[in-house]
């Protein structure tokens, strides 16, 4: 079985390169318009073929597989629908669904019915095939969202590959998933993105930084993540994640006035209820 | 030489294992409000006598470490200063300075001349005895805040303990650590501990928790810190929290500015500007 590989990064890859390990695949023709990641995947044995286009990739495909920067979804899906065939399967992995379903169904044409996106709860704040893993989403979390239009074939296809990786299969709405995800991952994002510079542009940052200590470090790891990737991802569940800093706000607002009034036992209820639940790992 | 060891937690375990290990001291009487944890230490070779006050502990000892809640620190100053001789040396490992520094001067009386104040940056989320280690502080930054009225000896004798320890020592003063820690620790610990805590309040929070991938693990770490140690260190330090909060607040203002404007390019210069210092490494 042939796989088109459209955006040769962490998730795509590693994606690929199981599906490869475990037999669901035998050959990955892979595009990205960094040609020196198709040809990194290649030397690690992910890809077997640089495609020069995504109409080159997708030729003669029996499924492809798309892993751009949700932004640049549209597109690519159209791209996809121009040279894919009546009978292949189609998915994607991003992190937002409602922008990305939508564009799917405008772009796909027809072919919409072949398609069934699934977003795998995996990865890490280091982007690029370099940090591919061939069992990145074993024991991971992976969304599936199924909506009307879509052939239970497709679905059916793409829910065994997933199953294949390892992936614990999770349904649910594409607004839910949105939702949840400006929630427990969006936001946070943000966040630790805006904790780091808004360190930076005080005078005294790099003295200030050198007493970060692995509390901040840890507060701040996701702020390594990749700007193209977060800036589409953001703009993608802007709605969802304005709710989601709304609620933050008025709670660091509470927050601010127990602290401004000394209000000892307030915080130690906001402490307690916050590590209680953190360190029993409800999740 | 004897050691008085006051609150036998991670950090005053710990550093009293690695002066016991390096010959700085040789014995240590250890008191906690929690015998059990003074136990505890004793079983894994760091203490040798469980004290049954603070007294008893101080009562003939060389020098003295208090390593409790900084809001604890004044009670402590002054049973301290009713046993500790002319000669012992006293310090003490707060997260905060200016609150500590002013207890110890109200406190210890003329004992203050033999006091000198040193906060490793070291640690972990995880509080207790059990989690000392004997190398904690190696090659970790000290700093030491020098004031008026401090001997000389003092501060030499606590610089020279903390360097056999591995630690880099540097001299700040209590305003400006105060200033630094706010930023890089201490609001960074209310936000992680706000947002946990502002999830659980949703509805739907237990599903959503489930969906936390590693970059929320990571963002969330430090709010499983002990709640009794962050409620004294928040309010000890609340001016300066306070001050590091307006300026994040409006960072993140602007940051809802541009999310609410779809501003693809501020939102990416925001990202970059983050991820390239994170990924350097300057902190």
């Amino acid at each position: 079985m042939r796989l088109a590989l459209i955006g040769v990064g962490l998730i795509g890859a590693s994606a690929a390169w199981g599906l490869k390990q475990k037999g669901v695949i035998d050959f990955v023709s892979g595009f990205d318009l960094n040609e020196q990641s198709v040809r990194q995947a290649q030397t690690m044995g992910i890809a077997d073929h640089v495609a020069a286009s995504i109409e080159q990739a997708v030729d003669g495909a029996d499924c492809v597989l798309v892993a751009v920067p949700v932004r640049a979804m549209a597109e690519v899906f159209a791209h996809v629908a121009a040279a894919a065939a009546d009978n292949t399967w189609i998915t994607d992995v991003g992190s937002t669904r409602q922008s990305v379903i939508a564009a799917a169904r405008e772009n796909l044409g027809e072919k919409f019915a072949n398609y069934t996106p699934v977003h795998p709860i995996a990865g890490g704040e280091m982007p690029g095939v370099a940090y591919a893993r061939v069992d990145l989403f074993e024991g991971k979390r992976a969304v599936v969202t199924v909506e009307d239009g879509m052939r239970e074939e497709a679905v059916a296809f793409w829910q065994s590959a997933w199953s294949a990786l390892g992936a614990r299969l999770v349904h649910m709405s594409a607004q839910e998933h949105d939702a949840i995800f400006a929630r427990v991952s969006h936001l946070p994002h943000l966040l630790s993105y805006t904790m780091v510079a808004s360190l930076l542009h005080d005078p005294q940052a790099r003295k200030s930084l050198q007493f970060a200590g692995a509390g901040f470090r840890d507060f701040t790891r996701i702020a390594a993540s990749s700007p193209v990737m977060w800036t589409d991802i953001t703009l993608a569940n802007r709605e969802a994640i304005l709710q989601a800093l709304s609620v933050f706000e008025a709670d660091v607002a509470q927050m601010r006035r127990d602290l401004e009034a000394g209000d000892a036992q307030a915080l130690m209820q906001l402490f307690e209820t916050a590590s209680g639940a953190r360190r029993k790992c409800v999740f």
